[in-house]
This record gives C-alpha cells, sequence and structure tokens, in this order.
C-alpha cells in the first residue's frame, strides 16, 4: 500500500493493482471524467461503444468491502456520467453495472461501475439472463433469512 | 400521481406502476428490506437464487431521471443488501445491475436496482458482454465529446 495525498486529503492505493494506477494517471488512459476522488475512463475492450468505467483513485477491491460513502458516491457519478454517455452517444439505454467477485464477472479486483450504452439495432444478448420460476415456500424462506441479516 | 405522506416526509407515487404499488406496499412481496424511502424484494422470476431487487418508495423511471442522492441511497442501500445475500445465499459473487431504458432489458419503468447472486457452479452465462477491440483514434474522440458535456 502506498499512501496519496492530494487536496488536503489522504487515500491508500495498492501497489500492484493497475486500476490503482490508472486512477491516480500513472497510467495513461482516456479519462472522460475526474475529479478528487474518481477518474471515469473508456473502456479498452468496451461491450460497445462509449462504454466507460469509473474508478475510484482509492482502492477497494469491490462495492462489498467499500464503505458506504464511496459507494454512494461512485453511483452517483456514475449515473451523472451515464446521461453525458447517453447524449453523447445517442444510444437507446444504458446498463449500469458493478461486478463482486470473479464469479460475477470481475477481472481487476479494484472497484469499477460499468456504464455500457446499449443501441435498439445491436445483435449480441449483453447483460441479459434467464427468469426462472420460483417458488413461493422457497422464496419466503430466502427472504425470512436475508431479512433477519438485515434486522 | 398520488402524494404519500409517510413519517414526516412526502413522495409521490404513479398511479399506474406495479413497483409503486409493491414499494408501498399496496402488492404483498418477499420482503427482505424497508425503511423510509426503500423497499428490497425477492424477484418473482429470478435470475439465480436470492435475486433481490432494490425499489424506491417515491416513483423514478430510472437512475439516469431520478435525483442524485436517491442513486446515491439506492446504491448505498443495494450494497449492504448484497452482502446480507452473499452471508444467506453463500454465493461465489454478486452483480449490481440498473437497466437504464428498454434497449438496456428494463421491463419494468421504475427504478430498481438487481442483485444477483453467482455461483461457481452455473451453467447459464449471465450479465456478461463480449469484449470487443477499440480503435485508439476514435476512443480519444468519443472520450473528448463525453467529457466536453461533463465540463
Amino acid at each position: 500500500m502506498t499512501y496519496i495525498f492530494s487536496e488536503g486529503s489522504i487515500h491508500m492505493k495498492k501497489d500492484d493493482c493497475i486500476f490503482c494506477k490508472i486512477a491516480n494517471g500513472e497510467i495513461p488512459s482516456d479519462t472522460v471524467y475526474e475529479d478528487e476522488h474518481f477518474r471515469a475512463i473508456l473502456d479498452l475492450s468496451p461491450a460497445s461503444k462509449g462504454h466507460t468505467l469509473v474508478l475510484p483513485k482509492e482502492h477497494f477491491d469491490d462495492a462489498l468491502s467499500a464503505d458506504d460513502k464511496t459507494v454512494g458516491e461512485i453511483f452517483k457519478t456514475a449515473a451523472k456520467i451515464a446521461v453525458a454517455v447517453k447524449e453523447t452517444m445517442n444510444c437507446d439505454g444504458i446498463n449500469i453495472v458493478q461486478n463482486n467477485g470473479e464469479a460475477a464477472g470481475q477481472t481487476v479486483h479494484h472497484l469499477h461501475v460499468h456504464i455500457i450504452p446499449r443501441y435498439s439495432s445491436e445483435k449480441e444478448k449483453i447483460v441479459t439472463w434467464v427468469q426462472h420460476e420460483s417458488e413461493p415456500a422457497e422464496q419466503k424462506d430466502i427472504a425470512a433469512r436475508i431479512a433477519a441479516k438485515l434486522s
């Protein structure tokens, strides 16, 4: 870990993390937005044209381990940027996606939010899933067990 | 639109919106969490077991049209619930997904955040996309045009 001092605040950077280096400007990127805490860049291997990533300058592995304030701010920043992406790309929709863990498709273990422009004309099936039937008794049991952890 | 008074605050509900009715308790659901502003429920047609939706009680079509505070709070709430979902379901990862517009797969036009448990053992390809090569000059042009809207 390295400590970064920036505009009166301090944050931690993980030395072997490529997104720490990009977020803090040590590796160049196609930046669309930057403030004290976040940098947004175009994805080098986009799902669609205009695919943007929002990265915190501080290192967090994912949204489940980040603090509450960072989570709120990164998604507020992502929604603001998504409006600009939609206007710029003239796309028909936007997915905001944040993956936690390899099983969820996370490949770089530094918190990031995907802003993915979607076009009505597109042929690929992306950011989608099959809807399964649910069994009422099992749903009630699952809901009660999740609720118990939140009460 | 109907105005709802709740614990000293007031919010708007769209009369023909099913998620307004569910969020405000007029239609029953498998609720895992509720506070003054949000209700989280199990998805009736889940992508995977434990698939949860977070709904604001106030009506917003999507995250691009919602106010900043609501966007920050709904995602903070989603991350907190995602931790409880992960512990309960003992899954290997979690996708946090929020779709804006039909082209992005949004089927109910009331802002909602999906919390999708992911299991290493699963066979289906979900919440995924193909990574395309990008062309450096085009990326620079797109980045400059998005950045211009945000400056």
